[in-house]
Protein backbone atom coordinates (compact mmCIF):
# COMPACT_ATOMS: atom_id res chain seq x y z
CA UNK A 1 0.00 0.00 0.00
CA UNK A 2 0.75 3.51 -0.69
CA UNK A 3 0.88 4.62 2.66
CA UNK A 4 2.94 1.92 4.28
CA UNK A 5 5.66 4.15 4.55
CA UNK A 6 4.03 6.99 6.87
CA UNK A 7 2.43 4.07 8.74
CA UNK A 8 5.68 2.24 9.49
CA UNK A 9 7.65 5.71 10.19
CA UNK A 10 5.01 6.52 12.59
CA UNK A 11 5.14 3.41 14.43
CA UNK A 12 8.76 3.21 14.43
CA UNK A 13 8.69 6.82 16.14
CA UNK A 14 5.92 4.83 18.44
CA UNK A 15 8.28 2.23 19.14
CA UNK A 16 11.78 4.45 19.99
CA UNK A 17 9.61 6.41 22.21
CA UNK A 18 8.68 3.41 24.41
CA UNK A 19 11.99 1.59 24.38
CA UNK A 20 13.51 5.24 25.68
CA UNK A 21 15.70 5.77 28.77
CA UNK A 22 15.08 4.12 31.27
CA UNK A 23 12.96 1.56 29.83
CA UNK A 24 13.30 -2.62 31.01
CA UNK A 25 15.17 -3.70 27.69
CA UNK A 26 13.09 -7.45 27.39
CA UNK A 27 9.90 -5.26 27.13
CA UNK A 28 10.64 -3.15 25.21
CA UNK A 29 11.86 -6.06 23.02
CA UNK A 30 8.27 -7.32 23.46
CA UNK A 31 6.90 -4.17 22.73
CA UNK A 32 8.54 -4.47 19.12
CA UNK A 33 8.02 -8.29 18.70
CA UNK A 34 4.12 -7.19 18.53
CA UNK A 35 4.64 -4.26 16.71
CA UNK A 36 6.76 -5.24 14.16
CA UNK A 37 6.66 -6.48 11.17
CA UNK A 38 3.08 -6.17 10.92
CA UNK A 39 -0.05 -7.52 8.83
CA UNK A 40 -1.84 -5.54 6.49
CA UNK A 41 -1.72 -2.80 8.80
CA UNK A 42 -5.53 -2.01 7.42
CA UNK A 43 -7.06 -0.12 10.05
CA UNK A 44 -4.02 2.56 9.54
CA UNK A 45 -4.49 2.73 5.98
CA UNK A 46 -8.26 3.77 6.36
CA UNK A 47 -7.90 5.70 8.83
CA UNK A 48 -5.10 7.74 6.27
CA UNK A 49 -7.37 7.05 2.87
CA UNK A 50 -10.53 8.82 5.08
CA UNK A 51 -8.36 11.79 6.21
CA UNK A 52 -7.21 12.22 2.76
CA UNK A 53 -10.37 11.99 1.09
CA UNK A 54 -11.19 15.03 3.95
CA UNK A 55 -8.38 17.13 3.26
CA UNK A 56 -6.04 16.50 5.05
CA UNK A 57 -3.80 19.27 6.57
CA UNK A 58 -2.35 17.91 9.55
CA UNK A 59 -0.52 14.70 8.45
CA UNK A 60 1.51 14.88 11.63
CA UNK A 61 -1.88 14.14 14.11
CA UNK A 62 -3.25 11.92 11.17
CA UNK A 63 -0.04 9.77 11.51
CA UNK A 64 0.07 9.84 15.10
CA UNK A 65 -3.96 8.88 15.52
CA UNK A 66 -3.00 5.82 12.78
CA UNK A 67 0.09 4.45 14.64
CA UNK A 68 -2.50 4.47 17.79
CA UNK A 69 -4.74 2.72 16.37
CA UNK A 70 -2.89 0.02 14.98
CA UNK A 71 -0.88 0.06 18.75
CA UNK A 72 -4.55 -0.76 20.08
CA UNK A 73 -5.00 -3.46 17.36
CA UNK A 74 -1.64 -5.28 18.28
CA UNK A 75 -1.79 -5.23 21.78
CA UNK A 76 -5.81 -6.51 21.29
CA UNK A 77 -3.73 -9.25 19.30
CA UNK A 78 -1.10 -9.74 22.10
CA UNK A 79 -3.86 -10.14 24.72
CA UNK A 80 -6.02 -12.51 22.55
CA UNK A 81 -3.11 -14.73 22.15
CA UNK A 82 -2.64 -15.33 25.52
CA UNK A 83 -2.98 -19.20 26.98
CA UNK A 84 -5.86 -18.15 28.94
CA UNK A 85 -7.95 -17.02 25.52
CA UNK A 86 -6.37 -18.98 22.18
CA UNK A 87 -3.26 -20.43 23.61
CA UNK A 88 -1.85 -19.35 20.12
CA UNK A 89 0.98 -20.70 19.23
CA UNK A 90 2.01 -18.27 16.14
CA UNK A 91 1.02 -14.57 15.08
CA UNK A 92 1.96 -13.12 11.97
CA UNK A 93 4.58 -16.17 11.17
CA UNK A 94 6.66 -16.03 14.24
CA UNK A 95 5.68 -17.31 17.84
CA UNK A 96 3.66 -15.63 19.55
CA UNK A 97 4.65 -13.38 22.30
CA UNK A 98 3.76 -15.04 25.01
CA UNK A 99 5.79 -18.18 23.88
CA UNK A 100 8.84 -15.87 22.25
CA UNK A 101 8.60 -13.61 25.71
CA UNK A 102 6.91 -15.08 28.61
CA UNK A 103 3.19 -14.87 29.58
CA UNK A 104 4.12 -10.95 32.25
CA UNK A 105 5.93 -10.06 29.18
CA UNK A 106 2.68 -10.23 27.30
CA UNK A 107 0.56 -8.84 29.57
CA UNK A 108 2.89 -5.47 29.86
CA UNK A 109 3.24 -5.34 26.80
CA UNK A 110 -0.36 -5.59 25.96
CA UNK A 111 -0.70 -2.59 28.55
CA UNK A 112 1.88 -0.88 27.41
CA UNK A 113 1.30 -0.60 23.86
CA UNK A 114 -2.59 0.24 24.76
CA UNK A 115 -1.29 3.27 26.89
CA UNK A 116 1.42 4.22 24.28
CA UNK A 117 -1.08 4.97 21.83
CA UNK A 118 -2.60 7.66 23.93
CA UNK A 119 0.66 9.07 24.47
CA UNK A 120 1.55 9.37 20.98
CA UNK A 121 -1.63 11.39 20.29
CA UNK A 122 -1.16 13.51 23.41
CA UNK A 123 2.30 14.30 22.15
CA UNK A 124 1.61 15.11 18.91
CA UNK A 125 -1.50 16.53 19.31
CA UNK A 126 -0.57 19.72 21.80
CA UNK A 127 -0.76 22.05 19.12
CA UNK A 128 -4.32 20.66 18.22
CA UNK A 129 -5.66 19.56 21.74
CA UNK A 130 -9.80 19.71 20.44
CA UNK A 131 -8.66 17.47 17.58
CA UNK A 132 -5.77 15.20 19.52
CA UNK A 133 -8.85 14.62 22.71
CA UNK A 134 -11.79 14.06 20.20
CA UNK A 135 -9.12 11.01 18.63
CA UNK A 136 -8.26 10.13 22.35
CA UNK A 137 -12.40 9.96 23.14
CA UNK A 138 -12.90 7.71 19.82
CA UNK A 139 -10.68 5.57 20.42
CA UNK A 140 -10.58 4.89 23.87
CA UNK A 141 -14.74 4.25 23.46
CA UNK A 142 -13.94 1.70 20.31
CA UNK A 143 -11.54 -0.05 22.27
CA UNK A 144 -12.82 -0.37 25.72
CA UNK A 145 -16.36 -0.69 27.66
CA UNK A 146 -19.32 -1.03 26.71
CA UNK A 147 -19.20 -0.81 23.12
CA UNK A 148 -15.06 -1.66 21.93
CA UNK A 149 -13.24 -4.46 20.89
CA UNK A 150 -12.63 -5.41 24.71
CA UNK A 151 -16.46 -5.48 25.28
CA UNK A 152 -16.95 -7.87 22.28
CA UNK A 153 -14.34 -10.02 23.08
CA UNK A 154 -16.13 -9.72 26.74
CA UNK A 155 -19.56 -11.17 24.81
CA UNK A 156 -17.33 -14.92 24.43
CA UNK A 157 -17.42 -15.15 28.82
CA UNK A 158 -21.24 -14.56 28.65
CA UNK A 159 -23.67 -17.70 29.09
CA UNK A 160 -25.84 -16.13 25.90
CA UNK A 161 -24.36 -13.95 23.62
CA UNK A 162 -26.35 -10.79 22.02
CA UNK A 163 -24.87 -11.34 18.59
CA UNK A 164 -25.37 -7.97 17.13
CA UNK A 165 -23.58 -6.50 20.23
CA UNK A 166 -20.61 -8.90 20.14
CA UNK A 167 -19.69 -8.24 15.92
CA UNK A 168 -20.11 -4.37 15.78
CA UNK A 169 -17.72 -4.52 19.04
CA UNK A 170 -15.47 -7.19 18.49
CA UNK A 171 -14.63 -6.49 14.67
CA UNK A 172 -16.48 -3.63 14.04
CA UNK A 173 -15.68 -1.31 16.39
CA UNK A 174 -11.89 -0.80 15.31
CA UNK A 175 -12.94 -0.02 11.52
CA UNK A 176 -15.51 2.75 12.86
CA UNK A 177 -12.72 4.24 14.78
CA UNK A 178 -11.15 3.95 11.90
CA UNK A 179 -12.97 6.35 9.63
CA UNK A 180 -13.95 8.03 12.47
CA UNK A 181 -10.19 9.04 13.49
CA UNK A 182 -9.41 9.76 9.81
CA UNK A 183 -12.30 12.18 9.35
CA UNK A 184 -11.23 14.21 13.23
CA UNK A 185 -7.74 14.08 12.48
CA UNK A 186 -8.47 16.09 9.36
CA UNK A 187 -10.65 18.46 11.13
CA UNK A 188 -14.26 16.96 10.43
CA UNK A 189 -17.33 15.42 11.76
CA UNK A 190 -17.14 12.07 12.50
CA UNK A 191 -20.79 11.25 12.49
CA UNK A 192 -20.88 10.79 8.66
CA UNK A 193 -18.17 8.17 8.63
CA UNK A 194 -19.56 5.88 10.53
CA UNK A 195 -21.56 3.56 8.21
CA UNK A 196 -18.32 3.52 6.06
CA UNK A 197 -16.74 1.71 8.90
CA UNK A 198 -19.49 -0.45 9.73
CA UNK A 199 -19.94 -1.73 6.82
CA UNK A 200 -15.86 -2.39 6.20
CA UNK A 201 -15.92 -3.94 9.64
CA UNK A 202 -18.50 -6.32 8.83
CA UNK A 203 -17.29 -7.34 5.53
CA UNK A 204 -13.33 -8.17 7.32
CA UNK A 205 -15.80 -10.46 9.36
CA UNK A 206 -17.06 -12.12 6.61
CA UNK A 207 -13.70 -12.45 4.94
CA UNK A 208 -12.29 -13.69 8.24
CA UNK A 209 -15.29 -16.54 8.52
CA UNK A 210 -14.57 -17.41 5.05
CA UNK A 211 -10.85 -17.59 5.19
CA UNK A 212 -11.03 -19.42 8.51
CA UNK A 213 -13.98 -21.83 6.32
CA UNK A 214 -11.30 -22.29 3.59
CA UNK A 215 -8.25 -23.00 5.80
CA UNK A 216 -10.52 -26.13 7.07
CA UNK A 217 -11.77 -27.27 3.53
CA UNK A 218 -8.14 -27.06 2.81
CA UNK A 219 -6.79 -29.53 5.58
CA UNK A 220 -4.97 -27.17 7.43
CA UNK A 221 -5.64 -27.01 11.26
CA UNK A 222 -9.47 -27.05 12.35
CA UNK A 223 -11.09 -23.61 11.49
CA UNK A 224 -10.55 -21.75 15.01
CA UNK A 225 -14.25 -20.60 14.49
CA UNK A 226 -15.24 -24.15 15.11
CA UNK A 227 -13.35 -25.21 16.80
CA UNK A 228 -13.81 -22.64 19.37
CA UNK A 229 -18.02 -22.75 18.43
CA UNK A 230 -18.02 -19.04 17.41
CA UNK A 231 -20.78 -17.79 15.32
CA UNK A 232 -19.99 -17.58 11.60
CA UNK A 233 -21.32 -16.11 8.30
CA UNK A 234 -20.36 -19.15 6.60
CA UNK A 235 -22.11 -21.85 9.51
CA UNK A 236 -25.47 -19.58 8.93
CA UNK A 237 -25.23 -18.99 5.21
CA UNK A 238 -22.97 -21.27 3.59
CA UNK A 239 -19.63 -20.65 1.43
CA UNK A 240 -21.79 -19.51 -1.62
CA UNK A 241 -24.18 -17.30 0.88
CA UNK A 242 -21.21 -15.72 2.50
CA UNK A 243 -20.01 -15.13 -0.87
CA UNK A 244 -22.78 -13.17 -1.38
CA UNK A 245 -22.99 -11.51 1.20
CA UNK A 246 -19.33 -9.92 1.27
CA UNK A 247 -19.73 -8.44 -1.79
CA UNK A 248 -22.97 -6.87 -1.31
CA UNK A 249 -21.64 -5.24 2.26
CA UNK A 250 -18.75 -3.83 0.10
CA UNK A 251 -21.11 -2.03 -2.42
CA UNK A 252 -23.16 -0.87 0.26
CA UNK A 253 -19.60 0.41 1.92
CA UNK A 254 -18.77 2.14 -1.16
CA UNK A 255 -22.16 3.07 -1.22
CA UNK A 256 -21.82 4.96 2.42
CA UNK A 257 -18.69 7.13 1.62
CA UNK A 258 -20.15 10.78 2.06
CA UNK A 259 -19.53 13.45 -0.20
CA UNK A 260 -16.12 14.47 0.02
CA UNK A 261 -12.51 15.49 -2.15
CA UNK A 262 -11.84 12.27 -2.00
CA UNK A 263 -14.55 10.16 -2.61
CA UNK A 264 -13.01 8.68 -5.60
CA UNK A 265 -10.04 7.76 -4.88
CA UNK A 266 -11.75 6.32 -1.43
CA UNK A 267 -14.26 3.94 -3.33
CA UNK A 268 -11.03 2.85 -5.35
CA UNK A 269 -9.16 1.99 -2.17
CA UNK A 270 -12.13 0.28 -0.67
CA UNK A 271 -12.41 -1.65 -4.24
CA UNK A 272 -8.96 -2.62 -3.81
CA UNK A 273 -9.55 -4.11 -0.67
CA UNK A 274 -12.62 -5.65 -1.82
CA UNK A 275 -10.51 -7.64 -4.22
CA UNK A 276 -7.77 -8.90 -1.23
CA UNK A 277 -10.17 -9.46 1.17
CA UNK A 278 -12.32 -12.23 -0.56
CA UNK A 279 -10.24 -15.53 0.10
CA UNK A 280 -10.77 -18.14 -3.00
CA UNK A 281 -11.35 -21.35 -2.76
CA UNK A 282 -7.85 -22.58 -3.63
CA UNK A 283 -5.98 -20.15 -1.81
CA UNK A 284 -6.41 -17.25 0.31
CA UNK A 285 -4.47 -14.55 -0.99
CA UNK A 286 -1.08 -13.50 1.03
CA UNK A 287 -1.26 -10.59 3.31
CA UNK A 288 -4.95 -10.67 3.65
CA UNK A 289 -4.67 -12.47 6.69
CA UNK A 290 -6.12 -11.13 10.04
CA UNK A 291 -3.96 -8.13 10.16
CA UNK B 1 -10.50 11.37 53.95
CA UNK B 2 -12.65 14.16 53.47
CA UNK B 3 -12.77 14.41 49.48
CA UNK B 4 -13.99 10.48 50.11
CA UNK B 5 -17.13 11.45 48.54
CA UNK B 6 -15.92 13.43 45.65
CA UNK B 7 -13.32 10.07 44.66
CA UNK B 8 -16.37 7.64 45.15
CA UNK B 9 -18.63 9.80 42.96
CA UNK B 10 -16.05 10.25 40.70
CA UNK B 11 -15.68 6.38 39.79
CA UNK B 12 -19.18 6.05 40.13
CA UNK B 13 -19.90 7.88 37.00
CA UNK B 14 -17.31 5.81 35.50
CA UNK B 15 -18.64 2.61 36.58
CA UNK B 16 -22.00 3.58 35.09
CA UNK B 17 -20.24 4.74 31.69
CA UNK B 18 -18.45 1.15 31.41
CA UNK B 19 -21.95 -0.89 31.93
CA UNK B 20 -23.97 0.98 30.16
CA UNK B 21 -25.94 0.41 26.39
CA UNK B 22 -24.52 -3.16 24.62
CA UNK B 23 -22.10 -3.99 27.76
CA UNK B 24 -21.44 -7.78 28.40
CA UNK B 25 -22.54 -8.26 31.92
CA UNK B 26 -20.19 -10.28 33.55
CA UNK B 27 -17.23 -8.13 32.19
CA UNK B 28 -19.02 -5.01 33.69
CA UNK B 29 -19.62 -6.86 37.16
CA UNK B 30 -16.05 -7.99 36.89
CA UNK B 31 -14.46 -4.53 36.53
CA UNK B 32 -17.17 -3.20 39.37
CA UNK B 33 -15.06 -5.71 41.60
CA UNK B 34 -11.68 -4.14 40.47
CA UNK B 35 -12.77 -0.97 41.51
CA UNK B 36 -15.22 -0.84 44.60
CA UNK B 37 -14.86 -1.18 47.35
CA UNK B 38 -11.98 0.53 47.15
CA UNK B 39 -8.57 0.85 49.15
CA UNK B 40 -7.24 4.10 50.64
CA UNK B 41 -7.56 6.06 47.57
CA UNK B 42 -4.26 7.71 48.41
CA UNK B 43 -3.51 8.44 44.76
CA UNK B 44 -6.66 10.61 43.87
CA UNK B 45 -6.92 11.91 47.04
CA UNK B 46 -2.99 13.73 46.80
CA UNK B 47 -4.23 14.30 43.39
CA UNK B 48 -6.98 16.64 44.74
CA UNK B 49 -5.71 17.71 47.34
CA UNK B 50 -2.91 19.43 44.63
CA UNK B 51 -5.45 21.05 43.07
CA UNK B 52 -6.94 22.51 45.95
CA UNK B 53 -3.89 23.66 46.97
CA UNK B 54 -3.19 25.35 43.27
CA UNK B 55 -6.61 26.80 43.51
CA UNK B 56 -8.85 24.38 41.81
CA UNK B 57 -10.67 26.22 39.02
CA UNK B 58 -12.15 23.26 37.42
CA UNK B 59 -13.89 20.97 40.00
CA UNK B 60 -15.17 18.67 37.08
CA UNK B 61 -11.91 18.51 35.14
CA UNK B 62 -9.88 17.21 38.58
CA UNK B 63 -12.51 14.89 39.72
CA UNK B 64 -11.93 13.13 36.30
CA UNK B 65 -8.72 13.22 36.25
CA UNK B 66 -8.68 11.49 39.93
CA UNK B 67 -10.82 8.69 38.79
CA UNK B 68 -9.14 8.01 35.81
CA UNK B 69 -5.62 7.75 38.13
CA UNK B 70 -7.73 5.69 40.07
CA UNK B 71 -8.56 3.59 37.45
CA UNK B 72 -5.44 3.01 35.93
CA UNK B 73 -4.11 1.94 39.83
CA UNK B 74 -7.12 -0.78 39.95
CA UNK B 75 -6.10 -1.98 36.23
CA UNK B 76 -2.35 -2.35 37.73
CA UNK B 77 -3.39 -4.44 40.76
CA UNK B 78 -5.76 -6.60 38.44
CA UNK B 79 -2.77 -7.80 36.39
CA UNK B 80 -0.40 -7.68 38.88
CA UNK B 81 -2.80 -10.59 40.77
CA UNK B 82 -3.13 -12.79 37.42
CA UNK B 83 -1.79 -16.37 37.82
CA UNK B 84 1.27 -15.47 35.68
CA UNK B 85 2.17 -12.51 38.08
CA UNK B 86 1.71 -12.97 41.89
CA UNK B 87 -1.41 -15.85 41.61
CA UNK B 88 -2.81 -13.62 44.72
CA UNK B 89 -6.13 -15.02 46.10
CA UNK B 90 -7.20 -12.12 47.41
CA UNK B 91 -7.17 -8.31 47.34
CA UNK B 92 -9.35 -5.85 49.53
CA UNK B 93 -10.34 -8.54 51.34
CA UNK B 94 -12.31 -10.31 48.85
CA UNK B 95 -11.04 -12.72 46.00
CA UNK B 96 -8.93 -11.49 43.30
CA UNK B 97 -10.78 -11.02 40.39
CA UNK B 98 -9.31 -13.76 37.58
CA UNK B 99 -10.63 -16.08 41.49
CA UNK B 100 -14.11 -13.99 41.42
CA UNK B 101 -14.53 -14.08 38.09
CA UNK B 102 -12.21 -15.98 35.32
CA UNK B 103 -8.77 -15.18 33.83
CA UNK B 104 -9.60 -13.81 30.12
CA UNK B 105 -12.28 -11.51 32.17
CA UNK B 106 -9.60 -10.37 34.73
CA UNK B 107 -7.17 -9.91 31.66
CA UNK B 108 -9.96 -7.82 29.80
CA UNK B 109 -10.78 -6.17 33.21
CA UNK B 110 -7.52 -4.86 33.13
CA UNK B 111 -7.34 -3.75 29.77
CA UNK B 112 -11.31 -2.08 29.74
CA UNK B 113 -10.11 0.17 32.97
CA UNK B 114 -7.21 1.86 31.19
CA UNK B 115 -9.07 2.39 28.43
CA UNK B 116 -11.84 3.78 30.57
CA UNK B 117 -9.01 6.10 31.99
CA UNK B 118 -8.83 8.22 29.00
CA UNK B 119 -12.03 7.91 27.75
CA UNK B 120 -13.18 9.54 31.18
CA UNK B 121 -10.68 12.12 30.92
CA UNK B 122 -11.60 12.67 27.32
CA UNK B 123 -14.97 13.28 27.86
CA UNK B 124 -15.04 15.45 30.92
CA UNK B 125 -12.44 17.40 29.34
CA UNK B 126 -13.83 18.95 26.24
CA UNK B 127 -14.11 22.04 27.19
CA UNK B 128 -10.79 22.28 28.94
CA UNK B 129 -8.71 20.35 25.68
CA UNK B 130 -5.54 21.79 26.01
CA UNK B 131 -5.68 21.07 30.12
CA UNK B 132 -7.19 17.25 29.44
CA UNK B 133 -4.82 16.55 26.57
CA UNK B 134 -2.22 17.10 28.78
CA UNK B 135 -3.73 14.86 31.97
CA UNK B 136 -3.57 12.62 28.94
CA UNK B 137 0.04 12.61 28.05
CA UNK B 138 0.99 12.68 31.93
CA UNK B 139 -1.33 9.53 32.91
CA UNK B 140 -0.31 7.83 30.24
CA UNK B 141 3.58 8.33 30.44
CA UNK B 142 3.47 7.73 34.03
CA UNK B 143 1.48 4.36 33.15
CA UNK B 144 3.40 2.99 30.26
CA UNK B 145 6.54 2.89 28.56
CA UNK B 146 9.77 3.16 29.32
CA UNK B 147 9.03 4.92 32.72
CA UNK B 148 5.56 4.30 34.08
CA UNK B 149 4.34 1.52 36.24
CA UNK B 150 4.15 -1.08 33.45
CA UNK B 151 8.07 -0.64 32.71
CA UNK B 152 8.32 -1.01 36.69
CA UNK B 153 6.40 -4.07 36.79
CA UNK B 154 8.87 -4.99 33.49
CA UNK B 155 12.16 -4.76 35.38
CA UNK B 156 10.80 -8.24 37.70
CA UNK B 157 11.40 -9.68 34.13
CA UNK B 158 15.21 -8.65 33.54
CA UNK B 159 18.31 -11.00 34.41
CA UNK B 160 19.73 -7.57 35.70
CA UNK B 161 17.65 -4.44 37.37
CA UNK B 162 18.03 -1.50 37.48
CA UNK B 163 17.26 -0.13 41.04
CA UNK B 164 16.83 3.24 40.96
CA UNK B 165 14.68 3.13 37.57
CA UNK B 166 12.73 0.10 38.83
CA UNK B 167 11.44 1.96 41.85
CA UNK B 168 10.96 5.17 40.46
CA UNK B 169 8.61 3.29 37.79
CA UNK B 170 6.82 0.47 39.76
CA UNK B 171 5.86 2.89 43.00
CA UNK B 172 6.78 6.39 42.61
CA UNK B 173 5.44 6.84 38.95
CA UNK B 174 1.41 7.21 39.94
CA UNK B 175 2.52 8.97 42.98
CA UNK B 176 4.48 11.79 40.61
CA UNK B 177 1.30 11.45 38.13
CA UNK B 178 -0.94 12.37 41.66
CA UNK B 179 0.88 15.38 42.17
CA UNK B 180 1.48 16.75 38.05
CA UNK B 181 -2.28 15.72 37.11
CA UNK B 182 -3.67 17.66 40.42
CA UNK B 183 -1.69 20.98 39.18
CA UNK B 184 -2.36 20.36 35.52
CA UNK B 185 -6.15 20.11 35.99
CA UNK B 186 -5.90 23.35 37.99
CA UNK B 187 -3.91 25.25 35.34
CA UNK B 188 -0.96 25.13 37.10
CA UNK B 189 2.85 24.06 35.65
CA UNK B 190 2.97 20.53 37.04
CA UNK B 191 7.28 20.44 37.34
CA UNK B 192 7.06 21.71 40.23
CA UNK B 193 4.77 19.15 41.82
CA UNK B 194 7.44 16.14 40.67
CA UNK B 195 9.86 16.41 43.95
CA UNK B 196 6.49 16.12 45.70
CA UNK B 197 5.18 13.00 43.79
CA UNK B 198 8.65 11.31 44.24
CA UNK B 199 9.06 11.72 47.95
CA UNK B 200 5.88 10.43 48.61
CA UNK B 201 6.58 7.17 46.22
CA UNK B 202 9.01 6.97 47.91
CA UNK B 203 7.54 7.58 51.70
CA UNK B 204 4.91 4.35 50.12
CA UNK B 205 7.49 2.19 48.90
CA UNK B 206 9.22 2.35 52.13
CA UNK B 207 5.95 1.86 54.26
CA UNK B 208 5.12 -1.07 52.44
CA UNK B 209 8.49 -2.47 52.77
CA UNK B 210 7.88 -2.27 56.44
CA UNK B 211 4.51 -3.65 56.57
CA UNK B 212 5.65 -6.49 54.66
CA UNK B 213 8.60 -7.41 57.08
CA UNK B 214 6.23 -6.76 60.12
CA UNK B 215 3.52 -9.34 58.55
CA UNK B 216 6.28 -11.68 58.23
CA UNK B 217 7.59 -10.75 62.05
CA UNK B 218 3.51 -11.48 63.24
CA UNK B 219 3.73 -14.26 61.54
CA UNK B 220 1.38 -13.81 58.61
CA UNK B 221 2.06 -15.31 55.26
CA UNK B 222 5.67 -14.98 54.41
CA UNK B 223 6.43 -11.30 53.05
CA UNK B 224 5.90 -10.81 49.55
CA UNK B 225 9.16 -9.13 49.05
CA UNK B 226 10.78 -12.22 50.46
CA UNK B 227 9.29 -14.68 48.92
CA UNK B 228 9.83 -13.02 45.70
CA UNK B 229 13.49 -12.17 46.33
CA UNK B 230 12.49 -8.16 45.60
CA UNK B 231 14.65 -5.56 46.43
CA UNK B 232 13.36 -4.15 49.87
CA UNK B 233 14.20 -0.72 52.28
CA UNK B 234 13.81 -3.40 55.52
CA UNK B 235 16.63 -6.00 53.64
CA UNK B 236 18.82 -3.14 52.83
CA UNK B 237 18.49 -0.75 56.28
CA UNK B 238 16.89 -2.92 58.72
CA UNK B 239 13.24 -2.24 60.41
CA UNK B 240 14.99 0.79 62.33
CA UNK B 241 16.62 2.00 59.63
CA UNK B 242 14.08 1.93 57.14
CA UNK B 243 11.55 3.64 60.17
CA UNK B 244 14.16 6.38 60.13
CA UNK B 245 14.75 7.09 56.07
CA UNK B 246 10.47 7.21 56.20
CA UNK B 247 10.49 10.29 58.57
CA UNK B 248 13.32 11.76 56.53
CA UNK B 249 11.70 11.14 53.32
CA UNK B 250 8.09 12.40 54.75
CA UNK B 251 9.84 15.33 56.24
CA UNK B 252 11.65 16.00 52.56
CA UNK B 253 7.81 15.74 50.79
CA UNK B 254 6.79 18.75 53.29
CA UNK B 255 9.36 20.80 52.35
CA UNK B 256 8.83 20.24 48.26
CA UNK B 257 5.68 21.14 48.57
CA UNK B 258 6.14 24.16 46.15
CA UNK B 259 4.83 28.34 47.08
CA UNK B 260 0.86 28.04 46.81
CA UNK B 261 -2.79 29.23 47.95
CA UNK B 262 -2.96 26.04 49.90
CA UNK B 263 0.76 24.84 50.92
CA UNK B 264 -0.22 24.70 54.82
CA UNK B 265 -3.21 22.72 54.16
CA UNK B 266 -1.63 20.16 51.87
CA UNK B 267 1.53 19.82 54.50
CA UNK B 268 -1.45 18.66 57.11
CA UNK B 269 -2.86 16.22 54.56
CA UNK B 270 1.12 15.01 53.68
CA UNK B 271 1.91 14.67 57.32
CA UNK B 272 -1.50 12.91 58.39
CA UNK B 273 -0.56 10.14 55.74
CA UNK B 274 2.82 9.75 57.43
CA UNK B 275 0.95 9.05 60.71
CA UNK B 276 -1.22 6.50 58.88
CA UNK B 277 1.88 5.25 56.64
CA UNK B 278 4.46 3.97 59.15
CA UNK B 279 3.05 0.69 60.33
CA UNK B 280 4.04 -0.42 64.33
CA UNK B 281 5.42 -3.58 65.12
CA UNK B 282 2.42 -5.02 66.97
CA UNK B 283 0.04 -4.29 64.36
CA UNK B 284 -0.38 -2.09 61.03
CA UNK B 285 -2.78 -0.03 61.26
CA UNK B 286 -6.08 -0.71 59.39
CA UNK B 287 -6.68 1.07 56.10
CA UNK B 288 -3.04 1.86 55.28
CA UNK B 289 -2.50 -0.88 53.38
CA UNK B 290 -1.28 -1.61 49.16
CA UNK B 291 -4.20 0.88 48.34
Amino acid sequence: MHFSPRIESALGAAMAQAGGQGAPPRLAAALDHAVRPGGARIRPTILIAVAQACGEDRPVLTDAAAAALELIHCASLVHDDLPAFDDAAERRGKPSLHRAFSEPLAVLAGDSLILLAFDRIAQVGAHEPARALALTQCLAARSGMPGGICAGQGWESEPSVDLDAYHRAKTGALFIAATRMGAIAAGHDAEPWDELGAHIGAAFQIADDLRDACDEALGKPVGQDAAHGRPSAVATYGVRGARARLRETLGGAIASIPACPGEAALARLVTHYAERMAPQPAAAPPGAGRG
